[in-house]
């Protein structure tokens, strides 16, 4: 065979043992805050039928789908989101509970302009309710979210709720056509990051708006103040029994639950959120990191109640949120708020002394390991000091070595290798094979250096 | 939108909450395996260029991997197992460690023909060490994998190994050309499951061997007896200093250390294990469940001394095996060994009374998350009948009511749901809101009742 250069395609990552580590901590972490609200885990194909895929996340969307042609004829493609593939489990099985609540942890692909931080591979964590249009399912995504960012020790963050409703309620007022609606959606969701000047030139340019209909837009955007007092004073500018009217009243009851919760702080109205994708319809989220306020939103979602009826008779209303567990680690990292780790998950490391002593040195590695303390077995016949160099540069805290002499007596050596490289001030101590499991269990748990703890 | 038929792709499968539920459980137990080993996690991209992968897998292989033209023009393909992604890896990253040792979950995709308890996408758990020629890293992975599968709690499996140098000494001995080695061995695989009769039959239809080569073949594969026998009997037949009695001496050594640690048991010699993959050179393993004879392996793996050699100038040794979860699952299933669940990961369901007690019964949810005791919310505002039926469909054991009176006196009332349907014999206690979480608490660690836990 002739070498082939290795190397990832551009946008896609490996993620090597120093950057999994805390990443599968995370994971977990997550997990357990889904199941601490009742959500039950679900997992589906990489890949779908394309037609099941196309049209639900607007043109821009579908043209970022990576498609193609199976060995079996059929248009199949990645999926590009966990929500349709949720809405089509939903659709299918008729035998799932209802309300149904799952989450689900799996990569997406998309092929976008790889940009910092923007991969076309990456792994989403959403939990959805399914079978509520109740506002009470929309709190529980807010907290759900929150918790999530709490287990995960992120400090500072808000998240942002708007409703679609309320977008739609505005285009109403300022006389915009249906037709136009979702080029206008765009450009107001831009507004955070163009800013208002930039955000005016494009609703005149590319939306097609006057004037008086931009100082429309500007004048319910701008409302500030408390929510509930922004919330009042839009409900006086929609008709009653209007789109706008009814997103006004699910955001006070969202709020209400928020409030009586404890969460009123990591809460914030943003009139100004408008999401992407075309499935919303009522209550949309996203979340920033309150000190990377340039980065973007690292978790979002909303309410879409027409997307499972594209697949079923009935309509089934449904409400969720998704966390980027990539970007969130990019921007914790930024932060400084991810521990520096060596990529190792052991902190003894079991040498082999010679070929002679290999079952000695296997032995002592399982006697360790049925402790329950991660073990290392140096796994061929270096020199000694080769092995400990390796020990060192793991980060493993003890070292265990067999010779002839303390084979001959039953025994190991354990040295620590905290104190550093001098030779003079290494600690060891001489331990019976008998104990040496239970030996650095205790140790281990003594000091808690295990880098994955 | 017009309606789309909720569908999947042959051969792909949805796993709903009742089968992810112990899938996840597993694979927690697998990567605890792997880290009291030392493993490292790693996890690479879903695809890759294609020239990286084609000629790894043999024919047969390649023709089963997922490929096409992305939207930049290149060939790309969906990975068809985690070696040879490792392989390039460690050619690629010059930084890590050696020997390196890492594990990786991950599915992989193959386009084979589905049939019972073989997807086109399965999750594969690989351990693998890298940088190490020595036969004491060979009996690490053996230990690896005989601890995953313990830790899973399956009793009853072996694993068989043998060494691909031995069935190259047994070409050479029956004098069979270099060139039509791999159509001989993936012969000789098929042994276990087709019978002697018929392998004889294809040795001589299809790989052309005479009477007389077809004798010595069955010669060697029948010789039996303990493994150290067989292997002095064996080693008796090659030339010293040959491939054959290189493969004798190795699993030699291997089998020392297995009987070391006390592995006897779970490891035999199988001389007719072959393994399909072109890139193995050294030790193969092949692992069965001993109550499902007819099953096939659930865990595989071998030597593979020359693949990274061909992404890099380095030739670097590697040793590893490959857990199918998915099967695995399956075959446990088959044995009755997953314990029944009803897809949910809460004992306790918090009641919505009406709207006006829904931020009450929203702060009794929060207060019992806070407990550290999971908990659905009920989210919608049904009728309490429905939502108690709905408790007894998901298994919940206590359910949480707080209606006017509670509220009013500042308690809920919470029922347990063990004793069965009669209304009347239904146990219900009433708690004050401010022990709610700490009484829920006890009580679900009391019985453990969590199908999760």
């Amino acid at each position: 065979m002739s070498k082939i250069e290795p190397r990832v395609l551009r946008g896609f990552r490996d993620y090597l043992p120093e950057e999994m580590i805390p990443r599968q901590r995370m994971l977990a972490a997550i997990e357990r805050a889904f199941q601490q609200f009742g959500f039950a885990p679900l997992q589906t194909p990489a890949l779908e039928y394309l037609d099941l895929l196309m049209g639900k996340y607007g043109e821009e969307g579908s043209k970022l789908l990576y498609h193609f042609r199976d060995e079996g004829d059929r248009e199949v493609a990645l999926r590009y989101d966990l929500t349709v593939p949720l809405a089509r489990v939903v659709a299918q099985y008729s035998e799932l509970p209802r309300p149904f609540r799952r989450y689900q942890i799996a990569p997406v692909w998309r092929a976008e302009r790889p940009a910092r931080g923007r991969f076309r591979e990456f792994v989403q964590c959403d939990g959805d309710i399914v079978g509520s249009a109740d506002f009470t399912a929309d709190a529980e995504i807010v907290q759900v979210g929150a918790s999530l960012l709490e287990e995960l020790n992120v400090r500072r963050f808000q998240v942002r709720i708007n409703d679609r409703r309320i977008l739609r309620g505005l285009t109403e007022l300022c006389g915009i056509p249906a037709a136009s609606e979702s080029g206008f959606l765009r450009t107001v969701d831009k507004l955070p990051k163009i800013g208002a000047g930039e955000t005016r030139r494009l609703l005149s340019a590319e939306n097609g708006l006057g004037p008086e209909q931009i100082e429309k837009v500007f004048g319910c955007l701008g409302i500030a103040g408390e929510p509930g007092e922004v919330l009042a004073r839009l409900g006086g500018l929609f008709p009653a029994g209007g789109a706008g009217a009814a997103g006004v009243e699910n955001l006070k009851r969202i709020l209400g639950t928020v409030e009586a919760v404890g969460l009123r702080e990591r809460v914030a109205l943003d009139l100004s959120i408008a999401r992407g994708l075309e499935y919303y319809t009522g209550t949309i989220y996203e979340t920033f990191l309150s000190d990377l306020p340039g980065f973007g939103a690292v978790m979002s979602g909303g309410r879409y109640d027409g997307l499972i009826g594209t697949f079923s008779r009935e309509e089934i209303p449904a409400v969720g949120i998704s966390l980027g567990i990539d970007r969130l680690l990019a921007g914790l990292r930024e932060l400084g708020l991810i521990p520096e780790n060596r990529g190792s998950v052991a902190s003894v490391l079991v040498t082999v002394f010679d070929a002679e002593r290999s079952a000695d040195a296997a032995r002592a590695a399982a006697a360790i390991r049925a402790a329950g303390v991660n073990c290392e077995l140096y796994p061929a016949l270096h020199k000694l000091s080769k092995q400990f160099k390796y020990a060192e540069r793991r980060g493993a805290r003890w070292v265990v070595v067999i010779g002839p002499d303390e084979a001959a007596r039953g025994e190991a050596r354990v040295k620590d290798l905290a104190g550093g490289r001098e030779e003079q001030g290494e600690k060891h101590e001489t331990v019976s094979l008998d104990r040496l499991g239970e030996h650095l269990r205790k140790l281990s748990s003594s000091v808690n250096s295990s880098p994955v703890s």
